[in-house]
């Protein structure tokens, strides 16, 4: 079973190690990481370089496909290479899947038009108007598309999805195995949840996230 | 405010990843993979590869120090550069922190003797043969010693130490902002919750878990 998950420049980490420590553990994962040209990727803030292990143009038949978020769909959204493949190998995909604003790609590409989805909380009203019948779940399943909300989703949607690749079994272990039990110290993880003065802050300092990018194609910062 | 995760062959990505995504938001965080060589290092099923930016040399007063656990720890715990570092860090550190069987490599340089911490569940008899007290706590802090259960642990030891760190506020909008509301599909992520055929499937598979390296010092499996 081979899984393939997008890296592009300033992409989330969480969003893309999130699916890759559950899915990689399924039996008979083949895992790898594609970007437009192989080779080291950096993610949103500079302080992290990881290895696209392949080309996209050497990833033709994954059965999953993970699209993290980040500051830098929009610059994969203003068009090209990433778009095109996106719509190629959904068609013979038996899951696609996002997490965070990776769900803004998804959209440019095309594949969630009228389509129930999840996004980052602050992108939802972006999602929206691209197309996609927004929900604010966690894990939205609409046939083979699978949307995960912000950055840590992702981990919950890879459960989620190994449970309906290989049985709950098999999910329970892997998240025995990564000791998911979770215990935040807050309950600040929802903006219906976190204090309003949080929310706010949140707000105003990201209040470019998933806007079109400027002509130049620049991507503007989360 | 310097921040050093230490990489090393075969560790697991989201022990290191959980962490960096949330400390890397604290206000003035100067974030940085380190390992015994910079370049890159891979993960512990060889499907995803990390740089580290700097070698150890060129880390000599982190304020806090994250210690990732996976299978390659055994081969860290046989003895070397990253354990002298280590003991030489910590004595200036702010924090010295583990994840998972991180917490092993701690133990072997030395720095847990007789303090409570906590590991991965399946490394828990082997983390108080190396003299600590092992609580089955999902974060712990003693002093300036902070230890997290296994994998996914690392994300509630981040929060928690940002809090320390920063403050409640900026906590809580960094869990905001990487939505950390946990929603997993099971309640499987620990041994007393899941079904006990599951433990006993992770037991089987990791008995091998924390063992001691052989005479060549070759890695076990976990």
């Amino acid at each position: 079973m081979e899984i393939a998950i997008v890296l592009y420049d300033r992409f989330t980490a969480l969003d893309a190690i999130g699916p890759y420590e559950v899915l990689s553990r399924l039996p008979g994962a083949e895992l790898y990481f594609v970007a437009t040209v192989p080779g080291p990727v950096m993610t949103d803030n500079g302080m992290l370089t990881v290895e696209a292990e392949r080309g996209i143009r050497d990833a033709e038949r994954p059965d999953i496909i993970v699209v993290p978020g980040g500051p830098g769909e929009v610059h994969v959204r203003a068009g090209g290479e990433v778009l095109e493949w996106l719509v190629r190998v959904h068609e013979t995909s038996t899951w696609t899947t996002s997490v965070c604003t990776g769900s803004l790609i998804l959209a440019a590409a095309g594949l969630l038009d009228g389509v129930r989805a999840t996004t980052h909380w602050l992108a939802r009203e972006q999602l929206e108007r691209l197309g996609a019948h927004v929900v604010p779940d966690r894990v939205v399943f609409e046939g083979k598309i699978v949307t995960a909300a912000g950055v840590s989703a992702g981990i919950d949607m890879g459960l989620a999805l190994a449970a309906k690749v290989a049985g709950d079994t098999v999910a329970q272990a892997i998240q025995l195995g990564i000791e998911y039990d979770p215990q935040p110290p807050f309950d600040s993880g929802a903006p219906e949840k976190a204090p309003p003065e949080v929310v706010e802050l949140l707000r105003s300092r990201s209040r470019h996230i998933g806007e079109t990018p400027d002509a130049a194609g620049t991507p503007t910062t989360a």
